[in-house]
């Protein structure tokens, strides 16, 4: 089982940017905890700033993997064109955020993608991406 | 480890309302799914058609338990009464959805409750239940 | 036939409350009188202030009734919990209004519960619950 | 007791025009049965394409005749004259729909007549000319 | 001189919740303060988490009471019925509120049920209870 | 100097239509009263219920008269086509209305055509008509 | 008979401030005609820059001439105030514009005063004032 | 104790103004009255029909008195500027309306200056000022 | 192959209206070139002002021509019974306009009709005439 | 005569993503055809899944081709930096798109760059860049 | 080089109000540091609470200074007698703000007069207005 | 102390793009004269059409330089990620316009950063560059 871990826009700063509302774990460190949990999954891992390259991983990774557990960041607002990827291809797409994005300002609550995604897991930190596969794992069993 | 399952109004027709979006499983046989997926945690389930109630649950288990996963039904898009009740307890409230509500009807896309609860899982079907219990007791656990 | 006139909040005071609006009759008045115009129908009759009732109401006469005549006042405007409701059940039910809605206060427009109802009927007084079950008996015998 | 059945815009098509929507039986036929249905009442019919002429249908009718069941088709949701003919004249006028509005397009649920008429009926397709003169009669009848 | 103190969702809870908000006096101790400061007043007192019930209380205190006292609570935003409950019943109703709701959320402004109130006080902690009374004590003596 | 008075739908009702909003005065009397008192304006009359007809005057009458008194009634408030009429023709077109519409329903505050004209009066009663011809002579004297 | 013009914000720079807007004459020619014109008319004239003193002006004068010809100026789009005095006086107030305002930006489009005042002139340059007085002196000779 | 009681615009014109809104009683007759039921509060009194004035009467009393009863009047509903003055100061400042605006036209349900003060009155008549006092002094005391 | 060209409100003058927009060329010029070019086509040609009449000409040749060109004019922007009129006929509709309204009045940029049609061609000029004809063309030999 | 065709977000999955909206060509058979049907124009083909990248092909292809066909995709809806590279660059653009987006979801009604194109085609399939060449080639030969 | 400073309404309570927002200088402090740092700018200074001498301030110094650093303060967010004002006068408006007003209450986003003024500088505290006077120096210098 | 101007999307067409909002210098010429006037200052400078580039510079450059003077151009109007970037690094932005955005295209009235940036200067043509440099200056010489 083959899934990809996607990191929008400023996610390279998870760690860095805002503790009190992303926490202090890197990337790094919740992937070898992900990897170590779910043995049984092959993760990937890929993150961009800009919203063609997130597109262009979608597309690709879309006829390749299992499933996607996508935390599009602030291009989740907006996107009409992730939107458009998530829905051109066959992989099914979780759409998660680190926060409770309700909690916060008015055009986060919003999202653009979340039609297109298969579902949406948001607020529980880090663990969103281990839900999201716990999400996926579970449809791909069926 | 105790957890309230509390379902909205017509959740109590799960199996037989609306199949092809809601799915044939009843509340009954995912209990037991659940019950034996996770034999820490003590499974209460509640369910009412009526908001007054619901908060009476909510106050109740609020003090008693140690978190609650609510699927709010048609009550998540209208009721503040519940974003209160929700605000006014310690226990933590995990809202969730069987269905994808972003791919319904506009006023589905509007949670009333979202910014009370610490998170949000929606459209995974009836796994959206077991994802909740996962996010709780993570949390629980740190 | 079995029809069920079923009344929301506020209905009970039908004969006492703003007459200028909602006439003199009281309903035993009208259940009369209509038993009588169709006596091959067998109506029953239930009202309850409470949404959480009504949506009890709706679920127990929706499989066991052929059809219900709904005048669901206030909670029209407001109510997706009754929406699904009558979403959920088989019986059709036609949603009626007393007053002519319309030359009201703007809130009063909009109805939550049209999309799920067969048809509406509203402006005409006490004679539009007999006009439900005209429209009703009308709809079955076909 | 004589009442206008005055029909708008593409009504002329009905039994051709969209039949799933619409049902299959033309006005003519209709009409006939209306006209055995109700041989108390002297049934006029006329229609029109043209904003323009429905005023003046309105207008000539509606003070020489009792009554007037007015399906305005797409005038319904713009025509600010067909409210202020509607206004003008002493004859009561019930506004109908062949189909359930609601459940359409979102511009076919606001009306620009319903605070002008007596009352609405809609959703029982050619059922609800029917009920159009069950109401008038009732309401002639007192 | 007969006033009922009614008390909507979540205000079982005085004292318990969000004291920060809502002070930490529960209702039992203001009722003793307002029973002996207002000695010509008889002071009845209720509360239900339900819309149902409050239109209950109020339909049989509006008949009976000289005038109410009622904080709506969550339901002071979204509930018709309590408003056409209040417009139902001739004792006249005073709608209060602890905190200044001006100061929270943007869909605590709106209040459904003024309109059908004689008048609104917000913002005085506990006080606005005694000034609901002040305020009813004074027209009655009129 | 030759004036074309233009009347939208229903207008030709006046007098007869809901007096206490437009007054007892048939447009016959009216134009009786203005061309003793405008000796040196040649004044013309024309109304129809549609809108094609009023364009068609509007086309025809503006390459022909030095000025146009238009009181488009209800369509004054819907209309695209009139608005691009009015722009299309060199004559001056005044916009009257005998009520001060600003006083009824919210859909009446709009005008469409106010922005291609070259002046608006409204609230006058019949004297509105007047001060139309009024405004086009000493604009046409200028 | 006496009649006072009174001018709102930015109005005593007439002739001076964008001319292609509003002409190049100042109101002391204008005034001059005026009084040459209506030699029946008593001709009272203010200006202010400040809200409080326009509803001085009103205040005052609304009870001892007959009426007010009121150029709000900018005020006029936003102020309840004025709207309130307005309403508070016996004479009755023409609201009059220089430039057509709908064909200017959309904020111009709004009148606050519109509703209080017993009718509106705008658009034909300074010759709104003269029309304004033609209102008032036939309003006041009936 | 000292208040300041402050009046808006067209405040002063009470008792002569509406009376069917406003009553019929003026200031004086009122100030009278409630100087004699507070004996222990030196009250004063200021009103003016401008904005800047009542901006430079909340800075001067803000620092001097120890609370403000304050109906704004129209500025209620429009004015940022009053909004500021009264954060500016550290007297607590009460809000307060003569009708309940809420049963008016839907501008007069906005506030602007509710979120800056401690609280709001509204609806009780000339009685909505013996509140305010009744408020600031329960709270004075405290 | 038989395609209708079908012109909306004021189009009949062009060449004569606001060349600045819709160029110098009459239809009839137009009509000529195109015929010319066109060789294997039946062109039909009709405009009316008139709502009503342009819902005539598109059932009467909806049935009968293989498709239809219209240039709905002011109409495009307003009528929801010129939208039902094109879903109610067999024939395929091409919605054109001869500016590109998007530059234009707000109002404009919303056309009611283009979800009936098959397809939008705007903003060149009369060209736009023929390229409708090119797209119906490849369409039908399809 | 150069043209370029300049393609958005996902338009490389043309063929394989979503054939029921899309049609099942890829662009090279398309551009295949073009190329034989238009062998006077010298065709350039570009695409992007980058909102930057396609400002960079305007930009540059703006100063040294004779026009621009562009589907803008998702980015249509959104992209003010595009409208903003339309505007910076001498060579026309035509906005096209391959589905009539006015029958699908109502974000995608709206177009960000339409007011920068010299006009818009949409919903005749992959026929819409022949149309859009045409288009231009008639522009440019004038 | 004569420069004028004008000061809006509670910016007379600069030093005193609200410090964590505001600051805590005084203008006089400021305006002798500014005077010290441009010897070669006259610059004189003025501040109101009332929105008509502010226009007062500005009619008078737009004919006879060089330029205007404007700080309107609440007046900014509903004043479009002070955008009149600006547009009015020859003398170039630079408007400022000391906090960012982005960052705070929505209603203050949305300024009236920025479209009149030559610039708009927000957010750097009492350093706004030295940015104000460098903008104004290097405009009249070109 | 260091500072980088970092440019949006088509900035870097600067003197060739639409002079007559931009005005005809290039950057370069503009860098040039801004390290002559301020030696003490180290300035960066960079430009990207694409928002993921513009992130990754201010990632880069955040941790790096002592502030950031940024015309984010077009994606000003949309982009929540570059909101987030400036939000997510420690040096000081200050958000430039060229133009006065204010008296163009309603949507340029909105920008998405700047409740992240320190503070907004927009107006003053290319010297709003120079202004940014001297804001950052001063915040960073206190």
């Amino acid at each position: 089982m083959r899934i990809l871990i996607l990191n929008g826009p400023n996610l390279n700063l998870l760690g860095r940017r805002e503790p009190e509302i992303y926490g202090q774990d890197s990337m790094e460190t919740l992937l070898g905890r992900l990897r170590a949990a779910y043995p049984d999954v092959e993760l990937e891992y890929a993150q961009s700033n800009s919203e063609g390259v997130l597109i262009d991983h979608l597309q690709e990774a879309g006829y390749r993997c299992d499933g996607i557990v996508f935390n599009a960041g602030a291009y989740t607002h907006t996107s009409v064109a992730l939107h458009d990827a998530i829905k051109a291809i066959p992989a099914p797409v979780v759409e998660i955020h680190i926060s409770n994005v309700h909690t916060r300002e008015a055009f986060r609550r919003v999202s653009m993608i979340s039609p297109a995604c298969c579902g949406v897991i948001c607020g529980f930190g880090l663990d969103s991406y281990r839900l999201g596969i716990e999400a996926l794992r579970a449809r791909l069993q069926k």
